[in-house]
């Protein structure tokens, strides 16, 4: 994020100011706006400083009247916990682990013109919608999924809901007489936890589970993909097996090649097989739109039961990005993202060859999102991690098991103008280890 | 609806036309701009009839194109499903059942001000949000819970979600260990259905259950409310029986009187009750917001298991609401609903008692979105609202034991012009039946 630094030097300067005492409990802040003019910067900075003070309990928010020096602000106590938290998370300059999206790929204009003209629509927005999701909404996801998924669909196959997770609580009803699930990835926890809580015996094995969860193109969180003859042998398995798959197609539209992998989905015909994707990395992660594909027995099965899930997806929200796709802007943006990430991907790449040369092996990767590479240090992937979040830089380790470490950096939220500098300061790092 | 009927004519017209073979398949639709100019009406009113069009199957939807008479359309198997429909769907005029809202009471063009504003603040809008719900709406939901409804809560206490439904997917597995609950009203299946997907046994039966599920604003679908008295002996039975209480507040703001019968939540400190409220039936049942407040022990246990909840609200409704509440919107738009309510059931009241005369008793109600009466005509409720809805009146019964028929007429979305019409067919109705 381009203005991290200057969010985060207003949150270090009022916080400061509180810790020692030299604002007291009750003090009125300056408003966002006239900070937003002394300092010279945009009201959004200004505001997401004082969101920071506001969730570590420094400042309060009141109505129609601004922020005050919060009680919890000025206790010693307080302070002391916030010393722990800061090498956990104030210093953190640049996060290569995020799950966001880059500032420069989503053109916000666009988004708000449709959803301004879908809040026109006042008579549509007085009901409660079909709780399967907008009709006209349907017809252009299963018309997506079809045409760049391969999926076998129609839109009474869609149902659509505010993220994956929300479809999972009435999918798992659903397939409650399964009793079992299998996660090749156990860390995804998001996953795991919905089905644990509707009593799903979860495991690691596919020959002891009647549920197999996948996400065959991001199978590792810095994406790896399955191949095409592994998505046969696992769809054909199943079909054997009698046990239903769940597709997380999650990631499956960075790729670094136009045509990704066809979809389990669509190489099986549908059967035996639910299918979930989201737009929320294609638009913004605070946009909460998912939906999944239900093959025919279970779309049948859900029919009788719709009526009591109400839709957890703001209508507006639904009218907008149906005329969104239908004009072609998703296309587009997920183009231009991929653009992006692959221009940001290549550009980390150079920095981190230049700057560690033969201590560094660059690693392939199909993600455009991810750069991946093992440092020639020996040194537990780990113990990497931790040093160099400790110098403002937070990574993932890509392989806990090597010897050397094994790093995936996000290159999704970092500005590609802060590359050089994270690159500097992990050389230094990695330079204090030797 | 003004357009209700408008709408139905646009749809029957197309409808006929496809039935009888005129338009066949791959015909396409006037668009709707062409068809709103010759038509001399809205743009929303021909877009809902092609809505109705498309949901039926008459019409398909196609990308940057248009709407084209599907296959479906023409088939004759088709057209004798859909004369059964027409007795059940199509017909309705005045629709006194709806749980929508009125189309004068919401000013949507505030809410569109305040969207508009929250889209403009990019950068908080790049990342996923607290899956608890964003930290300055909680406060001003905590603020809006104790003024108006004397809870004892704060920010920590409150989770954000996309309807009641999503909170009671995160509740259902903190409170596992509890295994039976009890409704009052067991037809409440978009209740019952949560607990039972969890494995909850449910029953009627207070004394068997380890949690209480009540709707004391709202114990019967027509707004009767649970008495002071009531409230205080439940409490007292749950403290001493330690029972899990969980209130949902549904419709607590539109009572006849401005100071609303204070929550169990509020009578009881805080302790064994769970707080359930939503903005759907004050906003727009299209906006999905609703939000829990937990106890003490329940927010430390949830605490523990937050971070694998993803929220799901869009963070930019999130940032919408908290201003509209923190500007006093949210406050005068209740003010402002009730208003209509109570003069709507007034006319409505008026209406009836002049055309039924001695033939009709109207029951008291504290809720101003209902009116509830006896009619004098010897026949079941059921009867009643069967007759009714032939004619073009969906009526739900208040009472099905009465022998006399009582019926509540919901005032929420018809409008007030249409009383005196919906009143004189009800009367031919009764008076055919004497």
């Amino acid at each position: 994020m381009k203005n991290q630094k200057l969010y985060m030097q207003i949150y270090n300067y009022y916080k400061g100011l509180i810790e020692e005492g030299k604002l007291t409990e009750g003090t009125k802040l300056p408003s966002i706006r006239r900070c937003s003019v002394e300092l010279g910067v945009s009201k959004t900075t200004v505001e997401q400083g004082y969101m920071c003070l506001c969730d570590d309990g420094y400042i309060l928010p009141k109505s129609q009247s601004g922020y005050y020096v919060s009680k919890r602000g000025n206790s010693p106590k307080k302070t002391e916990k916030k010393i722990q938290n800061e090498n956990t998370k104030s210093n953190i300059v640049f996060d290569f682990s995020s799950t966001g999206v880059d500032a420069e790929s989503f053109n916000m204009d666009i988004w708000r013109r449709y959803l301004k003209s879908a809040l026109r629509q006042n008579e549509r927005l007085l009901f409660y919608g079909d709780p399967q999701g907008e009709y006209d909404l349907r017809c252009e996801i299963a018309k997506y999924a079809r045409e760049t998924r391969n999926c076998v669909c129609s839109e009474e196959n869609i149902v659509i809901g505010a993220g994956v997770q929300t479809l999972l609580n009435i999918l798992c009803p659903l397939v409650k007489n399964k009793k079992s699930v299998c996660f090749d990835d156990l860390s995804y926890r998001q996953g795991t936890a919905i089905f644990n809580d509707y009593g799903f015996k979860i495991n690691k094995d596919r020959e002891k589970s009647s549920i197999i969860y996948v996400s065959p193109s991001y199978s590792t969180r810095w994406g790896d993909v399955m191949s095409v003859k592994e998505r046969f042998d696992l769809t054909e398995f199943a079909r054997q097996n009698n046990k239903l798959i769940i597709e997380d197609d999650y990631g499956s539209e960075f790729r670094y090649f136009n045509r990704p992998t066809p979809s389990l989905q669509g190489l099986n015909g549908g059967e035996n097989i639910v299918y979930l994707g989201t737009f929320s990395k294609l638009l913004l992660p605070s946009i909460r739109i998912s939906f999944m594909i239900l093959p025919q027995g279970l779309t049948e099965k859900y029919k009788q039961k719709k009526e009591v899930y109400n839709q957890t997806v703001s209508k507006a929200d639904q009218i907008a990005l149906c005329s969104y796709i239908r004009d072609g802007h998703l296309k587009s943006q997920i183009k231009k993202s991929r653009k992006i990430y692959v221009q940001k991907s290549k550009i980390l790449t150079d920095l981190l060859v230049e700057n560690f040369g033969k201590n560094i092996k660059i690693l392939k990767t199909n993600s455009p999102l991810y750069v991946k590479c093992r440092f020639n240090i020996k040194m537990s992937a780990k113990d990497f991690c931790e040093r160099a979040e400790k110098a403002g830089i937070l990574i993932i380790p890509a392989n806990e098991e090597n010897a050397f470490p094994e790093i995936a950096f996000s290159v999704a939220t970092v500005g590609q103008e802060g590359f050089e500098q994270a690159v500097k300061i992990l050389k230094k790092v990695t330079e204090c280890c030797k």
